[in-house]
């Protein structure tokens, strides 16, 4: 068995870390109940890891008119088209608790023509790998479809902009062979016990 | 939402079936519990089910150098390659409960390259996506390559041949949009509690 | 000169093999006067020879809203996807003569869109080849395209599953190196002389 | 059915024709004892037609370390690369007569790895179909890798610039949908009678 | 520092060219102030090369429906999708010059989309590029989107033999390592000073 | 003519824009003469603007065993990869500017291996487009191939980052359709006269 460490590169210790970075990774330990091994992966190198979560809060937290699992969505499609491993299993976690749906994650991850989702939803994701996949391709017919489907043009950068940053998260997560921590993947699959 | 039925197709009444596939059916109620969405929806033409299955079960019940786990990695990959939700979400739960590993599925799925098994196991990965993407450009040194690892020539026929009916089988599932059963996506990710 | 034998792997004498399998064999030799290497190639795993040929025979000897040469069009077109010379010999003799149209199979294999064939063959093949090569994409604007061309839902079945049984014949053939007899590629090319 | 002309575009007369257009076109008449569709759909632009004759006789008929069917089998490959079906069956006759062989033709063209052919001619056709395909990734290792057969340097441009020139053919038949004369499709498969 | 020369091959002196061949380069210097490499690089096989540049004359010098500047646009295009160096920097000049426009040659060879051009041009690169890229798939439906613009039958041919000949064109600068001479980067870029 | 504006979305006027956009700008403004338009077109979202630049300015300006030159390298070879006309531009005028060469950025963008760079810096190239294209394919031998050029763990890094971020970018900038200012495609092409 070859079981391959958070990444192929060093990890720090939390206590190497700049404050705001160690902060920001107790944080997310503190609601999540674990460390995502983004953070800890990125820690190393504090600038590019800042401005990468600066990036991702402002894309993922800002209001919008795509709800938090839309946002999901696009990223777990993204994570397949792109073949990252990382992003499938985590941000598919994260779209189970968001949608409340334990099965939406893997269907908009292998084939999003098959997934339980609208076909608002489904005009959403087409668009979102288009920019992940043929971004020189984009018209006025692209945006044509989706005001057609209710979006608006600030939706419409919303979509692509959180397509290509994940074009981004995917690759860097490619480069240092990432790997998913292993809560990630029964997370928001068994509906919570009282 | 939109969700889909199990198949594009009417499905039959099990009464409606002829005895053989009825009771092909039954026995893999018997032992999984419910019944398969493949079962289900092929049922339909009884001669292409019974030799879909006669195939499948020459490949994957037969002795081979591949253990049961391995022949459903190649399935699982193949899925993802082909972008066929059913055979990644259906074969994943198997392979999870051959493999006894709740990780190994998903990550085979979206990239063998990160997954967590061996050498031998990439190399014969490779060639079951080299069969199911560029079968035109099989040549002698892919022959060597996985006899280097310790296939044999019967090995790598199972290997071929594997990948290759599940290239027919995804398509069918992608041609008739199969659903997979919800109960898929969550079997092998759970220790079996005593 | 580098003269391949029949395939890869070695052929097995015909007196090794089950009655049935080798009845199959004397039958096509008795019908066609030669015995195709796909059969010759295959016996050697007599269950994989048994599924392979009763999936073969449920597609393409029943009864069904294709013509046998529409069907035998499809494997040529299939084929020439797939770069499988074997397919593309044999079938391509096959098509010649159920369709008594010397031209056509070459004009199917190399570019459907420049054969002499009706539209409806035309979107036919078109469809048949969405299914060899892009299968996740398949969706209900494929279904309505046929229709319009007057295929019911049972044709389409039949398309989508030539297609896909095709898929799995033609890596088989890559797979072994599958020699086509050389009887196959002037059959049909000549009118028949009393 | 839809049985296209010779080509898109209306064809000229040979009396209308320039005195060397039409004593080309005759002359090739003479010998193959009809008029190959190439000539009869380029003839309406002289210009063009003079410079492609010109082109296709500098390198098909020059002195060369390239037999005639070699240079023949480069314009198969490339062909069936392009789904030319034009060149594929028109060249593949011409290949069959230079080759004395009625079946290299048809396996050049749907996937020359499987072809009966020396190891020098597949590393031929390997580099033939990346100047086709990729010529922008051709580097040094590629004619190193073609020196190691026996290739030199001007042989190399043979190859390189013969599926160089037939890319253009191509494209231009399939514009113009060039339709292969019948008589084509038979040439060279059956051994001439005495 | 790796500064390749001209070609990979050697090239010639002019005074060991044949006399028309030499005349043509001399010609073009007198015209340009040098001598473009494409033709330093082919004089060496005078055949070829005389046929190469008659038949560039016969397109790029004829009566057209298009203007000269939007068949250098066609080229550059061209070259930008067959990733050739030569022909994008080279012919991007000539295109500068001839639109009397310093930024449309990078636009059209890098994202013709994105160009400062009309929606007849784009048409126009669309179809050429269609050319370049997937001729096999050109159908009736790309003429008559090419004829709501306004193109004639002419038009179009035009169109698809610029485009075919410089894959040709292309595919030899890659061939043989083709160096676009310095001169090209610059010109057209500033505008002349009285 | 259609001369699209700066970005299919509306543009923020300076004074509207928070403080610490708005010195960015000035600053910007200051340096090279003119504000880019990139900046121009973000910072209509300060957050998303604050942390794009916030992660380009930690990759491009960082200490690195990469030159300048080098980086603006990837930068440009990446936006031809992605048909990305903006940063094709601005980023060829910076890199002709970095390296002090007027060709570099053209040979760079259009065909690296065709670029008068060096071998390291082709083995540079070729990895930043492998994670540009193909990053799920990146495996222990691509690191190796770039330890035996002399690059290290940490440049591997800057390499990879550098690609993946410019993938984000060109398809932000291909989403907004964003135009290069006029003064880039000049920019380093002539020599600073005294």
């Amino acid at each position: 068995m070859n079981k391959p460490g958070i990444s192929r590169y060093p990890v720090p210790r939390l206590e190497e870390l700049p404050d705001d970075v160690r902060a920001r990774m107790l944080e997310v330990q503190e609601k999540a109940g674990f460390i995502p091994n983004v953070f800890v992966a990125l820690a190393r190198r504090p600038d590019e890891f800042r401005a990468f979560f600066a990036y991702h809060d402002a894309l993922m937290l800002r209001e919008s008119g795509l709800t938090k699992a839309e946002r999901e969505m696009i990223v777990v499609a993204v994570a397949g088209a792109n073949d990252c491993l990382y992003c499938f299993v985590a941000h598919g976690a994260i779209l189970r608790i968001y949608a409340k749906n334990p099965l939406v994650a893997d269907q908009v991850g292998v084939n999003y023509r098959k997934a339980d989702i609208t076909p608002r939803q489904r005009a959403m994701l087409a668009f979102a790998l288009k920019v992940a996949e043929r971004s020189g391709e984009i018209d006025e017919s692209d945006y044509k479809a989706l005001r057609e489907h209710g979006f608006d043009d600030e939706d419409i950068w919303d979509i692509g902009n959180i397509s290509a940053f994940f074009c981004l998260s995917n690759r860097m997560a490619n480069l240092i062979g990432l790997r998913p921590n292993d809560e990630f993947y029964l997370l928001g699959r068994v509906p919570k016990q009282k």
